[in-house]
């Protein structure tokens, strides 16, 4: 490529989506650093990026006599450049691209909502997958509960709306029903909506009741998959989850259905051998504990928790189940714990973690 | 900012990390596409990448002085821009930084190998964790499994070497040993290592032993979590797996400990309602609905069957427990394939799939 009016620009590096370029220039501080941002801008923009950006210039005359300037004409370039033409250009088919472009510009000022219902993941920002971030990118209203981490919700653009709906304990937060009518609402002005969930978007969280309101008032809507809290406790812990011949099965469970005078059929699968990964407060830790040994777990099994399981202030324990009840003493664990109890936790690496049952004690001699 | 410079590329937008500047030029395409770009790799580039820069910057002569030219002065670089320098940056720790750039210094060549295990994600190339696209970046070599997709391995550096380890049925593959020895022997040699897995690393892999092997090994290790496969067959079928007071629990198994006389436990667990995701090749179909129903699951149970979850290639079937078992005559079935059973599964969207028990028919007819 031969751009002269580039050279001044410190010998950039250059990504080539013509008519897109993007340069990168280090004024000296190297090289290496210009290659590596080269490098993860030219993975970041999709190879038909070129193709996209050429199509623009064909109906850019078009647009600007036919859709009002300002925010009508800003959300057609976005529909454009994020929707369905991008994906039509994405596939190879040109033809496809065209329709859709032409049926945006026919559409006017009548651009669709759109529900994206997403799995914010465990804690990290950077455990988010590479389409959540582009559905933050391009969401004008982020709808959060307080589970999200403020890091994540801060990803969304400077100037997207950004409502949170609570669901901590103790807080004041909206109703599911409040939270579905303003999910709908939203769809209905024409707004394109993240919708974050803390973790993967369809356990534990109500996703099921926000899909059904979204399908009643014909709302468009998609679910993006994310990295739960179990799976991220395991690889801070080093943990598998599953051993060949020691544990075939994983169990995900809140333990909020131990007040019963059953005990749960999860026990009964723990003494089995299948690793257990308990959604829960500190508060159902004793319960937990003793309705395993009572379904016949030994007291002897090893049990690993942590609280903000992938975060910089996570905080790793490991004990055995009859260890597990002084968790409810622990009142200073105040964010999200995830406990992990079988016979495979023993195989997890403890180095960074600290004993249940004498943690207390350092507290105390501390 | 006032850059002269750049005042020829086309009124660029522009990514200020002083003395690193990224500049987008769109040459008439559009300032909303360049205002998107530019918003991305705003998102990409750690705030404290300017600091880092310039950090950068006070250690270019002495590492011209004491770094060989070439492959060490490289890795020198790639180590401070990613590495434990890069870290204290990010948290403000400038002091620090200084040490870990000078220990980086004084090492000269011998910077230490480091293998990520790090899941691939269920398929789709955008449900990979920014933090394994960041590592794949970075990596000198990729070794990876039959079942991750192609689009993940790609997205490595092209000058990164790529090692296929096999593990897909019938094809010639390293054994585990042979992997275990192959990643110790990686890290010896100082190679940063990304290991893909598909899905999460710590469920149905072998990760354990791999961990065993590089802890006994004393090579540096880490696991980057991922999305699994059933968070992706849920979404795909708009499927919540939880479902307040009907599903409480979920389930994930390979449904490999069928053979044996003793029913599962996760059977009964079935029965009481929790959703069961089993991993499975087709062929365990007819064991698994059989045995189901014998544990007092009622052959009505709804029932979610999906080819290649999260690719754009997907096929997905739905039906009842009793279809299940002609799930192993549909041979053209070929990827991995993801089955979900319980009373939550009624709630999917069914729109997208075909029936179960009558494809075979549809096939047939066409």
């Amino acid at each position: 490529m031969d751009r002269p009016e580039l050279c001044d620009f410190y010998t950039p590096a250059l990504v080539n989506r013509a008519p897109l370029a993007v340069a990168i220039g280090t004024e000296g501080a190297g090289p290496v650093l210009a290659q590596m941002v080269r490098a993860r801008v030219d993975q970041m923009l999709s190879p038909s990026l070129g193709a996209l950006a050429h199509l623009a210039t064909q109906y850019r005359d078009a647009v600007d006599r036919l859709v009002p300037r300002g925010l009508a004409r800003r959300r057609f370039w976005k529909a454009f450049f994020t929707g369905d033409t991008a994906r039509a250009v994405e596939r190879g088919d040109v033809a496809a691209a065209r329709r859709s472009a032409s049926s945006l510009l026919a559409a006017g000022e009548d651009i669709p909502g759109h529900i994206a219902l997403v799995g914010a993941g465990p804690g990290a920002e950077d455990l988010l997958t590479l389409r959540a971030q582009r559905l933050l990118m391009e969401a004008d209203v982020i709808v959060y509960d307080a589970l999200v981490p403020e890091a994540v919700v801060a990803m969304g653009r400077r100037d997207a709306e950004r409502i949170s709906v609570g669901k901590r304990k103790g807080c004041h937060s909206k109703s599911q029903e409040e939270i579905n009518d303003l999910l709908v609402a939203l769809g209905r002005a024409g707004k394109r909506v993240v919708r974050l969930k803390s973790g993967d978007p369809l356990i534990f969280g109500r996703a099921g009741e926000e899909m059904a309101a979204l399908r009643e008032a014909s709302v468009s809507y998609e679910v993006v998959p994310g990295v739960t809290a179990a799976f991220a406790a395991a690889a801070d812990f080093e943990l598998p989850l599953t051993l060949r011949g020691i544990a075939s099965s994983i169990v995900f469970t809140t333990g909020h259905d131990l007040k019963g005078r059953t005990l749960p059929d999860w026990a009964s699968l723990a003494v089995s051998g299948a690793t257990i990964a308990v959604y829960m407060g500190r508060s159902v830790a004793a319960d937990v504990a003793g309705r395993l040994v009572e379904a016949g777990l030994s007291p002897d099994t090893a049990v690993a928790v942590i609280e903000n399981a992938s975060r910089d202030d996570r905080r790793l324990l490991h004990g055995t189940l009859s260890d597990l009840p002084s968790l409810a003493e622990r009142s200073e664990l105040t964010g999200p714990v995830m406990t992990l109890i079988g016979d495979a936790v023993a195989g997890a690496n403890f180095e960074r973690s600290k004993a249940l049952a004498t943690y207390k004690h350092q507290l105390e001699r501390a």
